[in-house]
């Protein structure tokens, strides 16, 4: 279990830096930017743990708040070396997409849920931080760019982990190949434009 | 009981069918309109669930998310055809809400609770749906449109609710004149434009 | 425990007030009033008892939702004599800060919480109404105005009295340093325009 305490820990931290880059963006202050940050990187696992009806995971342990807090000061002082702070966002909020949705994924399935539960735990673990920070800070939610996968990239991620689990791998495979499959789709969607057809209205329709 | 359940499947149908069509107006994929549509379908009733301390209802019976999903494909496949899609929603979500009170108030009911958490329950599972919806898509909330009855639609089917269950009539005819009442006052507010008068501050004033 | 009761309720009917300015300028209607209001005065609270995991503070006791109910009833009726409502909305929301910050300060000591979730809760308690109130009436957020105090008011608030208390003080001192804390360095950032160094970029990156 050990291992998976590290996930949550990784998924914390890189999406900390994300919400810290949004901040920085709006021209916070430090404690602004350890506010985002932490909101960014507990958001997703508290809407997770609270619809599971388990304790909230860093009301036990608040090191994971530290570790946000961390992730905001780094953030506050090292971010005008950045080329781009947005293109940062995009490939950072990556990273932390394909840490969270496997750690949404253990969690559902340490509680022994029924797949289509491990599947929606790893999409809103994955999804939920990212959205928050981006309604509070009123930039454009990631779900929602156009041309770009990345509800889609949850979902293959937690169904990819159902899979294996199907095929009785054990659970650190099935979580390799969560984030694996999670991060390949969403950086091929950055960096090549992988998309799905998106829904298009005819013309002169509102 | 079981007409209760049904209660339930019918509100999120109809809500998830709004989430789709508003994911229509931002040109979101599939997988889009499913995160849209489930989470317009379930939020008010998860609201509701999480202040009511019990246990969230689609987290127990999955299919919900099948219904809502299901919901997203007929919309990414058949909205083209709409006339207005602007319209749809209005007159979709004014059913939704027709259904989603009653829901809420049976839950509430359901918990012996008081009569004040009852009118609260149900114009929350009424309302956050829908709030959720048009935050997160970036769209003018329908609880804030001006010139508008909403939230007061539900407040008053919720009322005629309690009253109902007060005056000792069953809880099937108090749903049914909830689900009445507030399907009129929408209805009628998008019809014929009726509307309390809304706060007016003196012109030179901000 | 008495006056603890009181800080909630004080809480409440000035975060209420808050909230109907700010649906006054949304130029809704009277349940509009009520339902914004209502949204800001227990939203911080709800968040920090679902954090808690102990019952939602207005539902064991619904008198709350009368008198956030109330408050909107006066704004709707007198916010017209104001001066200018959004400077009421900002003074108003800086008592309002001072004393959810102690009542969220004083839940979590109440549940013999370690000290940096007593830190958490005061501020989740003092920022996440008006944070609901804000994104749901599409203002931009008082945590994010540039060049002013805010979260950082709550935090320091909080510190204080956590503190006061490692120092051996009763709860009443340090729920009351903490309100004093908060409300000084809120109402001397909004008056002398008290802030710290913000974040900025070098002129040419976005």
């Amino acid at each position: 279990m050990t291992s998976l305490v590290y996930l949550d820990y990784a998924s914390v931290f890189v999406f900390a830096l994300t919400g810290a880059l949004v901040a920085s963006r709006a021209q916070l202050d430090i404690v602004g930017f350890i506010f985002i940050a932490c909101l960014t990187a507990v958001g997703g696992g508290t809407v997770r743990d609270v619809l599971l009806a388990r304790p909230v995971f860093w009301m036990e342990e608040p090191t994971f708040i530290m570790v946000a807090s961390v992730a905001a000061f780094i953030v506050f002082f090292t971010a005008h070396l950045l080329e781009s702070r947005y293109r940062s966002i995009l490939w950072i909020d990556a990273l932390a997409l394909a840490v969270a949705v496997p750690a949404g994924v253990a969690a559902a399935v340490s509680m022994e849920s029924t797949w289509p539960i491990v599947l929606i735990m790893g999409v809103s673990t994955g999804c939920f931080g990212g959205l928050m920070r981006d309604v509070v800070c009123n930039e454009v939610p990631l779900v929602l760019k156009q041309g770009e996968l990345y509800v889609t990239c949850a979902f293959t991620g937690a169904g990819a982990a159902v899979g294996l689990l199907a095929l009785g791998q054990p659970l650190s495979i099935a979580l390799l190949g969560c984030a694996v499959v999670t991060l390949a789709l969403r950086t091929g969607s950055i960096a090549f434009s992988w998309s799905l057809p998106v829904y298009k209205s005819r013309p002169p329709r509102v």
